[in-house]
């Protein structure tokens, strides 16, 4: 017996109470309208819409954002742009820097099958991919990256731009194609007018950089950032052509604990299925959930719907206690569905999400891009 | 173009330098150290060692644990198990209670293949297990799990394992095999003098129940438990006949944080290896490895042997900053190794294990029961 013997967790058409957990679920009727409220907004402001695919990994949800107007999708590692362009997705932005030849090799080669973008800071990565794409014999736009205040990667000002502008130009493979201007660090901020602020002073770095290039004469054909907790300042500042929110299909913990007073809103479509496996001879709650089926960087999961907090995981367990003295314990066998803290990492432990029409499965979508880091 | 396009990450023969980044690493000459060390330990004290998997999750290392002397594995869930079998695994302890039909169905399949054990905690698991062995004409050992402090699985008291025993007698299939009496929260405890007071008292708590059973009439062939945090002390405490550790084999930077006082120390032979992508304009020191490579649940990892400190971590990218104002910022495309703060969740992340000699890669091992936590 091997791997390949282990029954699946779920058959389509199985009920919810049927599948057997640890197991990654997705309501798929909360997913469709996260995808569709996001689009709508996006259209509605004029601004392209580029999710971010690191947050699912998942090629038919980046076909399904495809098909519902989004213009392609953003990957934060080249190898992980491999599964969507197996599956169709013919525009990726990779907005991350990269240095390795063997990465810049396979991103060249793969803008053979997709129009391809990479972010640089750093005139030593845009002669990396001018020397891979002339050997690939392909082309690649390129986005600069600046910092607009996370402190991570990316340039500040425009004088940095143009001097990577001017390596840029001296390649024929590669073409300017716009900024980079993320800030990740404003995205979990709780407070409204807090992140608002902080999202207007992005806006407003990336304006700066803009303004400096069309001084010099340059136009910058997209500025590309923005995630789920600030996309809807975003939309609306008048600086981003495109943005990248990727969580907002999902909505994890984390963000579900930020502020948000307007109407775009998601909703939590991602939960874990879990087992009380142990009563603890009767005096305790453990489920068949832990740190290998859930990430915690952002937080302990939520217990969804019911009146328990998950308060400690281990390697596969997990501690629940109910939440009142008047609140149960619960049987063995009891089933619960928990939201995890930050859908990114944890979506990064599944082979595969397993979606439900109500509480019946309706499909069964691999994780394709799980694990490809590189 | 699909993911099995992507180059490997490392051939045999390749220099450490060559290998494309991130990338987990094991230093065999420090892994085959400790491997032999632990089991020269359980031989000296005349204690079986039955290594944990679900450190490692790779049957590569398991067969080496196997052909030193380990009599066996642990896995912590029945999927799990699956890759050991298919390598040749013959004995193996689920250390964990089931309660689904789907899971018993496939142990007691599993156990036509090799000698199983696994764990209960109430009537009700026992009661499932013989059914699933008599459907699938199979025998299963059975363990009954004690609880000695860690307040998660397990009964209390020798007439609760008394309770369990009858139930287990009443069927044919099913053996008692022993007591499993694993106390998880004092593995990480700093100081070596506690540690070794909260390992006195779980020794004890599970003596009393060995003594209460003894004084009913009932041997006890087995009591297995403890971890890398407390095996020196389990190792003689003249109660457990079995010690369960798994982190030894690669100390992961909790462990590392530990204080030890005697020869049974084990050295870091589990590496990251990272790049620098970034230098944010010339400011900052940006690596490619971040909360999907490396799990954070147990702290951020360590630099190794150089004076830096990662300071943050988001999905695909680390912080890093000199520790002291004389060390210098890194070049883009630096390279450093990183020491995992836990290994058993960060090996979960990674589909191979690059074994390193030296500085030469000698072996590719895959990490193939990576993701099966059902």
């Amino acid at each position: 017996m091997n791997r390949a013997d282990l029954p699946p967790a779920a058959r389509v058409g199985d009920p919810l109470d049927g599948v057997d957990t640890p197991a990654l679920l997705l309501d798929l009727d909360a997913f469709e309208r996260n995808v569709a409220r996001m689009q709508a907004a996006a259209d509605a402001a004029g601004v392209a819409l580029r999710p971010h695919a690191k947050a699912h990994k998942c090629p038919a949800i980046a076909l399904a954002q495809v098909e519902r107007g989004a213009v392609g999708i953003c990957c934060q590692k080249v190898s992980e742009a491999l599964p969507f362009v197996a599956a169709g997705v013919r525009d990726i932005h990779v907005s991350n820097e990269i240095v390795a030849p063997a990465k810049a090799a396979l991103l060249a080669r793969l803008a053979l099958h997709a129009r391809f973008s990479v972010c640089v800071d750093d005139a030593q990565q845009v002669e990396l991919l001018a020397s891979a794409t002339a050997a690939a014999g392909s082309r690649l736009d390129v986005f600069v990256e600046i910092n607009v205040g996370q402190d991570r990667c990316g340039v500040d000002g425009a004088d940095a731009v143009q001097r990577l502008l001017d390596a840029i130009a001296a390649h024929g493979e590669l073409r300017f194609a716009g900024l980079q201007a993320y800030q990740g660090s404003l995205q979990h901020l709780r407070g409204h007018a807090e992140r608002r602020a902080v999202a207007a002073r992005a806006a407003a770095r990336a304006a700066d950089v803009v303004a400096g290039l069309a001084r010099a004469g340059v136009a910058c054909p997209v500025v590309s950032g923005g995630g789920s907790g600030s996309v809807e300042f975003d939309l609306v500042s008048g600086v981003y052509t495109e943005v990248q929110p990727g969580s907002y299909v999902f909505m994890d913990g984390d963000y579900g604990r930020n502020e948000y007073t307007d109407s775009l809103r998601f909703e939590h479509a991602l939960f874990l299925a879990t087992t009380v496996i142990s009563t603890g001879g009767g005096e305790r709650i453990i489920v068949d959930a832990g740190l290998k089926s859930l990430a915690v960087d952002s937080g302990l999961p939520d217990v969804w719907g019911a009146a328990y907090d998950y308060v400690a995981a281990s390697d596969e367990h997990g501690t629940l206690r109910p939440r009142g003295a008047t609140t149960p314990l619960l049987p063995l066998g009891a089933r619960l569905l928990l939201v995890p803290g930050h859908c990114d990492p944890t979506l990064n432990l599944h082979d595969e999400l397993i979606g439900l029409r109500g509480s019946t499965v309706e499909a069964i979508w691999p994780v394709a891009a799980r694990g490809l880091s590189r």
